[in-house]
């Protein structure tokens, strides 16, 4: 993995880059959108390429660790031969999920002892153990094994938790140091940084993650409850400290707003649920704010759902049409809202991108941010 | 609306024509993929279009009633412009969910009376309302409001509800002979024959429709469970008696098998929700047999789903990936099975077709009979 910055923003932190990967390129910032068990919800592979295009999506270890299984991913010869997606494909440590899904967890130093929230079998992850997993699904970007801590979290409980996550990021990089990628293209380790909201822990957490000198770094943690304003500190903090050179992925953010204050702060990268859930619940993301397609005022709106951002979902169908849709609970509005709300993600990013490059990034950050988190 | 025979089959009652509507031609025999309220379920209208070849979809006046109602779809323009599917449209009557779905629902020869299954609201049908509805929709072809007797049926049932549908249809072919289409094209009435499974009652009733001189007629009354011969040999009695210069659509038929047999007889239109029904639990027909998709058997296979078959999605996923999707009830699953399912469908008729021009219809279908109704 190979990381190009092409431009940073002399008024803002904001950074236009490149990763470079074995599945290909990657422009930055970018937005992941995320394929929890092997499928972007509601989107086709294809569709996912040429009408979203996406350049890089997320998989779930925790979900695919579970189903399909390592067996048939190994077999396959990764998750990218088994759901035909060639692209690049990040994985999570399934730690999140561990704690948000699983049943009866018991973390130790040793790792997780965990029940499956699918059939209540008992599993185990380990730093090591977590490494190798994603070593077979065939991640071209390998998540440290960490622990999230919650929101609100005791100052002593996201210190230990943060020296916890230290040591499996240690017995992390030893792992993958000793071990070889399964399917002949290279493999790069994020560590994660934690340290709940305080700003001591951030900054320890922030240099010990850059000494690892991985080929990226990630900021976890946040996005789990607590005002804007600490998740925008907090990411300043540590954008701060992490090395300029490798890509910085904020984990679990966010909506278009937050995504352009970060992305000024110094993010590269970004996942979240929100396009995706919210878009099968009628929630829209579009270029001229956020609509809630249920509401009665969208009844007779024979208008496309978003003229100005293109693509095939956005300009065909109506919001009437949508609406109908997604009230009758039909798959298809399911389908139009998801391909609808990641394609503005994704312009989202790539117009940040091109201003960062133009130059007047801030200006158009503070007119978009106003637009983009207004309610039709 | 026009139909030209191209072909009828020397031994069998097999036919190949063409239906020209307003909205395109339509190659007979022909499959027609429900879309109950104004959506085929988890396709895209551009992969019913370019994937599936669906020449002509089927909407349910019930459903596209109550949702997204009538003003609306005269607001839009007609369904066409509602969904934005171009091709021709069939919708049935409402009279068949009326009995199915509704609650409370009074029958009476003025017409029916019945309660929302939505919230329950009260309404009414009658022939001339339900030929004012379709109009407004904007179907192609429209319907005849007729009773649809449920198997089995006592004969004096039968016969009454026989005559019950004689009456409603000349109070239909009336309306429509009254009224006008409503967005410049032109709407044909379809008469349908009833009378059970009672050989003389559906003399009695092919012979009454076929002298209401509409433009195709349609059975109905059958595949509402009874045995397969019984079903054929109604629809063979009806056959011989509907003329053979119109269309004749078998209501709600069937399996692959189903339809073979039935092209045989020489019926030329079909629609069932069969292949969409049943892809949503994991069904799939293929150019090899039957597949249940959960079942263990298919978890390594990692072969595409049916490359026979062609098209996007029945060679670019496999039967494993498929498998792993409709377990997990990921919604994708549902669209790669539909779009697959509907693929061969119309791949079937178009196939039928080919045989009947190529004059070797017969061998093909006693052989493709045994083939398309195989578990594997």
């Amino acid at each position: 993995m190979k990381f190009e910055l092409h431009s940073t923003d002399s008024r803002t932190n904001a950074r236009a880059g490149v990763i470079t990967t074995d599945h290909g390129q990657i422009p930055t910032p970018i937005f992941m959108p995320v394929g929890t068990a092997g499928s972007v919800k509601a989107v086709h592979q294809r569709e996912l390429e040429n009408d979203i295009d996406a350049k890089i999506i997320l998989g779930n270890t925790y979900h695919l660790y579970l189903r399909p299984g390592l067996d048939i991913l190994e077999k396959a010869g990764g998750l990218h031969r088994f759901n035909g997606w060639n692209r690049p494909i990040l994985t999570d440590s399934g730690g999140y999920q561990v704690y948000s899904l699983a049943a009866n967890r018991k973390i130790a130093s040793e790792g997780v002892v965990f029940k499956s929230h699918i059939d209540g079998s008992t599993h185990h992850f380990s730093a090591e153990s977590v490494m190798d997993i994603q070593r077979t699904i065939g991640a071209d970007i390998i998540m440290a094994f960490d622990e999230c801590t919650p929101y609100p979290c005791e100052y002593s409980y996201a210190k230990s938790s943060m020296e916890l996550t230290h040591q499996w990021l240690t017995r992390c990089v030893k792992r993958i140091n000793e071990t070889e990628p399964k399917y002949g293209y290279s493999q790069a380790l994020f560590p994660i940084v934690q340290g709940s909201t305080y700003k001591d822990l951030r900054i320890a957490s922030a240099n010990f993650i850059a000494e690892q000198d991985q080929q990226g770094n990630a900021i976890g943690g946040l996005s789990v409850g607590e005002p804007h304003e600490e998740m925008y500190e907090m990411t300043g903090v540590v954008c701060g400290i992490l090395p300029k050179d490798k890509p910085r992925y904020l984990m679990g953010v966010g909506t278009p707003e937050n995504i352009l204050e970060c992305i000024a702060l110094g993010v590269d990268m970004f996942d979240c649920v929100m396009p995706t859930r919210n878009a099968r619940n009628g929630m829209l993301f579009t270029t001229q704010g956020i609509i809630n397609i249920r509401n009665e005022k969208w009844r007779e709106d024979l208008s496309p759902i978003d003229p100005a951002l293109g693509g095939y979902v956005s300009t065909f169908y109506s919001k009437a049409y949508l609406r109908h849709l997604v009230i009758n609970k039909e798959i298809l509005g399911a389908q139009i809202a998801t391909i609808h709300n990641l394609t503005f993600y994704l312009w989202l990013v790539r117009s940040a991108r091109e201003r960062i490059l133009a130059g007047d990034f801030r200006e158009w950050k503070e007119r978009m941010v106003k637009i983009v988190s207004q309610r039709l």
